[in-house]
């Protein structure tokens, strides 16, 4: 882990895989010029970049929320872990220097002046830019960001494994704080043994100390037990998931429930097993059509005083911690790697669901 | 406010208000034995009553939430007001004494011992008794109660408006403590001007110290900028209510909103003009059919990472607050008396929409 | 984990260990009448009572706190642990039934009525009744306590294990939720390695995912390590313990410090290694003469923005939970038996410091 | 309120008032070269600046905190006022423009980058500098601050009456934050109608809705009474002060007190009379001598489960809400203006404690 020997050493242009028709699943690897860091910003030089469904979805224009279409040509990527290669202007007292290591994520850079920023939520910036969509992402050699925002990897955690963690590991960890469970505290995983799922299981469960009850399809038991998982529900071989957990439970219900499945019965389900004042935590944005958030009876959320939340991605201070518990083993990635290169196939295995774990895409 | 002279002269009967055919508008008054208070428990003389929408409910079978028909013959009622007029057997050395003035509430009794009240959330007991519906309730002259669950009337503070504190203003109370304003913060109140709605305005403006937006029709406009409603919208003279709410909030949105209108449109509505991390309080429960929670788009409630709280009723701690703050002239009932004998009229002008403000009953 | 046979056959007459002279170590053992319970009561049979320091801090009337000297012919102790032998009257419809297994503990019975109960702070009730004092004991074969107020002894708990757990392990849950310490914080246990010491660590580390720094003579440095220590300092060996907690911490300080050692020098040094609003927890109440909370210098104090916080016993909510974590192994009580008999030597080995661990007596 | 029309027509020299020899009370007037701002930094044209009690503190180099003797020449002060005149490079897309008012506040600058800055807590900032202290304050005519940290001056509100709520008004807000009092709970204000508590006292009842018991000498009655204080408690008529609290909070005692007295004694007094689990703030810094924080008995700390909390100046955002409730009439400045040259003499008859209310400088 220590940086490249040429690390100052920067070419005038670089390898970089880009969108080259947005809205279909179409990359070009290609040369392109590599920026200078303006004022407060660094170059980075990335020797890894893990792929998110996310990216998928950007590239193919799938997200009603997303206020625009991709550009033609950007470059997309937002778990980018590198070297800090050159600093812009005004940096001289930065803690930020040449050779660290740090990690580009979803939130590529924020104001730090808007209301949102100063409450430390940096994810809801006003103003913030989503890297790979707003502007260019990881999945390249060099790439641009501010020095305030990038976010320092620690010793001992190796960048491939760090890479996802910006993203998914970030996103769990978000989650489960909003979920606001304590230790001993039941909570419920449903698609625990997904790529999001098996790491919030594992910082749940050897995170945080609660106990993890996890929902999947009967393959993935042995994947959700491995990571912390103390009671598993095959939801194909469970008539009654709800009764179920209401039985582990002791007849209360679970204190909080994670959704990390697309579906909305998922949703509608999950606020059945909760007991009162418990919490439903709706993580990640259905591709598709536009659906309501919830179809439960009010009356059940009414009288039980439910609370149904919204987590998007953590913000800079949640991404610090998240590696922390990433560098002391709480959490670990499933991955395998690929090349830069390789991007259109990876995409195309998503669709076609053949991902196990996440791809890390390694950028000689 | 003192005791009648005759408190502790009780009578082998008393007058009482039963549903006599429950489904239907039917009310009949009759005498009915007066009962003795088992261990732990207190006869009340009520002299007030308030009559809450929720008596309709619970008359005509209305809610499906409900687990079960209305018993017929039983006594409705869930905001009376009375004197202690004889404890029961195991209370020498209660607080609660002959002579006390306390209120009886929605939730009658509870356990003491499961998880929800050992944990400040008794009006989620598991065992609760509903007034007026699983037990006998405050349309009668005397009433049992246990010793440990009536709430204390505070001095200063007349019967009559006292009790329909102990079920609106706790409702409004829980509900603002549940969408977590601080002072200086902006919250909606969607239904102003109404029942509940201008003892939420009040509470949060002159409680709290939030800045209220009330939202209501044109005609509500008076009563509820008289309860510190700092911003007025008029719903029907408003094309894009979400925007106005953006532009009083320097557009960022609200903190938070109540939802205190039983119409589905509103929830979805409330979504659209919240800050990042804002809360929508869902209070009371609509009759007739089941519908969904929210159909606001998901993308917004997620990257918005927005927060949706059931409310029901408050517990007993919340009840004893509520009545300090009427107690204060923070909060002001606004109501209008009628006898005991008149209740059937007073929930056909219900059914007709003709009530403005709470109607109380007194027992003569 | 059965109840003995002969549950229900109570004997007139039972074995207890009393005070017979208070301000002295002194104990008789002898046989006292059973008390009957009376309304809302239960007789339990004792089969293990923990000896806690405070027991003998009452014995000798050696706490400036306590209101009053300890009456002579007191039955002490309050780490409990037996099964239902008797209801007393009113308890038809008590979810306690005669054989449930149930611990008494330091509060043994409140009122259910004041605001301190009514907020969930049941040990700060204001007409609390504690064991051992105010109140006959559990150093006897049979003991009187409220059906409502008993903690219910999880199953797969052994009960000699379950009685100090009923104590010092719920000293250690309440003082670490008033730490308010978070996954992946530090916190830093002074007196690692002690009674309170080790359980904090266990359970913090275990339980609540920090990362424990443990204070302590090297003597303890094995017992520490055992019980999910990260990082041990021997604060015989280590010439400034605060900058070593600085190093650790990454130049920050901890989050949070738990102070379980008497001296006051501790206090005063445990505000020197806290980051900016890091919050120190004093435990326990030292004996002989009153002494400054803390006399640390308020610069440190107003600039860092230090909490320092008082904690005392925990609550039954907090009981239940402290079981819970001791029956899935998360804590471990470290203890040996003895007999009641032994009462009068296991106190003089306390006060000979000969103590490790705790003592758990046999109610044979 | 419109900025000044040569704004832009920045001097070479201006106006400033030095500590030309700090350790003693010695002031001089004199031209120093205006600065220019550098990276990322604007430059404000100072039209006010409150006098406080700190900054006679700073140039008598009266604080055994700070940690270095003052500068000798250096600019004192700490609430300044004024309009943007000059962006310095790198700026272009800030929201902060040329003409635009601003506030300089204590902390002056922060690193936006550590661990405090990311938890919202940057008046902890680890590079924090102080303004007037570690870098040249606002007793001047030109100033220079960072465009991220500059404090927004709301529409409405006077620039006179501004500038000391960005340090006296900002204390009492922070303080009553961590105080974490509700609506309708009782805090108690020590020093109620000083500089300080007359602010905090009509921020916690106008603002927080709490209920206020204002303790001072009698002579301070009417400025107390006048600013929202319920109860008056003359120090010098009551002869047991805790006492009567208690009778005021029916026996239970406040719920917090925010301790605005230099006094030792106060501090020890105030913890007599919260209730259980209440809250201490302190606030402040005495000068001279170190002193205990706190020299109440323990038991009564550990019994009733106090808390004791620092508390500094407030944050940014803290900043922004504290205008707003200036700006909405929630809490008033009691001032007198003067002119720059009058430093000295003002800060002489602080020496004198001749001082009511704040002195607010113009700088012609």
């Amino acid at each position: 882990m220590s940086p490249p020997a040429d690390l100052t050493n920067i070419p005038k242009k670089h390898k970089a895989a880009i969108y080259d028709k947005p809205g279909t699943l179409s990359i070009k690897v290609t040369e392109i010029d590599t920026p200078e860091p303006a004022q407060g910003e660094v170059l980075v030089r990335l020797t890894h970049s893990g792929v998110c469904h996310s990216d998928y979805g950007v590239m193919m224009n799938a997200w009603p929320a997303l206020p625009a279409p991709t550009p033609e040509g950007q470059v997309g990527g937002h778990e980018g872990v590198g070297y800090v290669a050159k600093l812009g202007p005004g940096l001289d007292n930065s803690p930020v220097k040449v050779g660290d290591r740090v990690g580009i994520k979803w939130m590529s850079a924020v104001c730090n002046a808007c209301i949102p920023c100063l409450s430390g939520r940096d994810a809801s910036c006003t103003a913030g830019k989503i890297s790979g969509y707003f502007t260019p992402g990881t999945f390249q050699q060099y790439a641009i960001a501010p020095a305030s925002y990038v976010t320092p990897i620690p010793e001992g955690l190796d960048s491939a494994s760090a890479a996802p963690q910006l993203c998914a590991g970030l996103t769990v960890y978000a989650a489960l704080q909003k979920a606001d469970v304590s230790a001993g505290q039941f909570v419920v995983i449903m698609g625990a043994g997904g790529g999001l799922g098996h790491l919030a299981c594992s910082l749940a469960a050897n995170g945080l100390g609660a106990r993890v009850i996890g929902i999947d399809h009967g393959s993935k038991k042995d994947v959700a037990n491995a990571n912390g998982v103390e009671f598993f529900i095959d939801f194909t071989q469970t008539k009654d998931v709800a009764a179920k957990v209401m039985e582990i439970t002791g007849g209360l219900g679970a204190h909080a429930v994670l959704v990390l499945t697309a579906s909305n019965a998922a949703y509608g389900q999950s606020l059945t097993f909760l007991r009162f004042g418990g919490t439903a935590v709706c993580v990640g944005v259905p591709e598709g059509e536009m659906v309501p958030v919830a179809s439960a009876a009010p009356p059940l959320f009414i009288f039980k005083e439910l609370r149904l939340v919204g987590s998007a991605v953590g913000g800079r201070l949640q991404a610090i911690e998240t590696l922390d518990f990433a560098a002391r083993g709480v959490i670990k990635t499933h991955y395998k790697t690929a090349k830069l290169e390789d991007l259109a196939q990876v995409f195309q295995d998503m669709e076609d669901g053949k991902i196990q774990g996440r791809v890390v895409l390694e950028m000689h």
